[in-house]
């Protein structure tokens, strides 16, 4: 890949850009904000996008408008190949269909990374180190176009991991949007505590709650774009936690238990931590 | 401080011999395991108690049983003060005033550090810096005690925070008890992913569920001593998923997105966060 063109100069597309720079690709930016443009090539993202050719164009901006953009720049005839980095992958996908665009030349893509802090002032090239980046291909993408997106990927040091769309959406659901309202269900109900109480936060309720500090609106477009999947895992959990309160209510504390005990063999299936040591909880 | 008794050589009351050790305190070390006794000693944390007289006794046992294990102390006058290290403090005082234990000397007490790990082996001398640690003095308590206690926190590096032991659960419940029953359900739900799914995780997954790998047991007994405060909390947090969930399935998002926006805001009601970069949110 020598060219390549990112279109939404967020915290994604730049820190994309900015990986793909420093392994000497000619990064071109494009973005309807033409202040985050400015910014990114400040930071060295690349170079204003007036029209080039690209080998690869990564469409990097919220999931209700991919398809929108994929089928403008195709028009154009931009890129030998499209990828997008939008964290659901069936609607995007669909909409595609649905505006005609050619999908033998697109890989739905969505790099598992991000910050709770957004923006291209945001960006960094070291972002998807070691991540999971998800690659989407359908029946009728070409084995050219995925060989392209599996380069940035691989140049982004992320870890390719190939899934059917509808799948993808699923696991998204479970391990990544279902916790992020979770985590912004507990953290929602700090409102009820004085300031003696937040004072006795430890680590523990740090770590549940961090990601819940992410933008509500891009969260709201995530979420609703992979409503029901959600929708059905939240159902569960707050099962789940109905059954414990009321166990603990009734002095029967099995169920609670057993809770528990789920809940140390689910963590213990996350697979292999992410760097650090093991870190305190507050109890 | 001169002379200081640690009754149960757990992770809690290991650590924090080996905090008192550092600042020259004579420390004796007691508990039913032997092996746990043995152990902290080789670690450092002090020598086997034989009936010494302390400063201060310090006791880190299960919460159930703390007003057992201070009235027998207090009968053979062990002590000038002593304190307790249970995670929930209505109970234990109840316990203690029901078995005629001597309230004056006696302060109530809570350190908000912990980890994962259980047992002596996992003590660190530092696992209470900059940590809060609750005393909750009553009305009888004594003004000699009372100073005592927070010599100790003081040698711990921790902060200490004066409290009420109702209002001390009604906080815990909060930001520590709930919050764990809930990162336990978030685990637990993963039970339902297949490999493919767990391998999308990235660190926000990670943060969320980290606290659930924590010994079940032990908080059982945690959460049956502090029921009724958590059983409310829960319920918070569950009516508000399940609301989530409903607005989902509805595709009207505007419940959800002031779920987030609420989530935003108490998870900036926690204060000054300890040590460490902005770390990093899988999507």
């Amino acid at each position: 890949m020598e060219r390549a063109l990112v279109v939404g100069t967020g915290l994604i597309g730049t820190s994309v850009a900015l990986a793909l720079r420093e392994k000497e690709v000619a990064v071109y930016l494009s973005d309807v904000d033409a202040h985050a443009v400015r910014l990114a090539r400040e930071l060295g993202a690349g170079q204003e996008w007036t029209g080039q050719d690209v080998d690869l164009a990564l469409i990097a901006v919220p999931p209700h408008i991919v398809g929108e953009r994929l089928a403008d720049l195709q028009k154009q005839g931009v890129a030998r190949a499209y990828t997008d980095v939008a964290s659901v992958k069936v609607d995007p996908i669909a909409d595609a269909q649905r505006l005609g665009c050619d999908l033998t030349s697109y890989v739905p893509g969505h790099p598992l990374a991000g910050r709770e802090r957004s923006g291209p002032a945001a960006a960094r090239a070291d972002l998807f180190l070691g991540r999971p980046w998800a690659l989407c291909p359908g029946p009728e993408t070409g084995a050219g176009a995925v060989r392209r997106a599996r380069e940035l990927v691989s140049m982004g040091g992320a870890k390719a991991v190939t899934v059917g769309a509808g799948e993808h959406d699923l696991a998204v659901a479970l391990v990544s949007h279902a916790p992020h309202v979770v985590a912004s269900a507990v953290a929602a109900s700090l409102e009820g505590g004085d300031d003696v109480a937040l004072g006795l936060a430890g680590q523990g309720l740090r770590d549940v709650t961090r990601i819940a500090a992410g933008d509500p609106l891009l969260w709201r477009m995530i979420l609703f774009g992979n409503a029901l999947p959600v929708a059905g895992v939240l159902e569960r959990i707050a099962a789940d936690l109905a059954a414990a309160a009321s166990a603990l209510r009734s002095g029967d504390l099995d169920d609670v238990t057993d809770l528990l005990r789920r809940g140390v063999d689910g963590h213990g299936r996350i697979p292999g931590k992410h760097g650090g040591p093991v870190r305190e909880a507050g109890r």
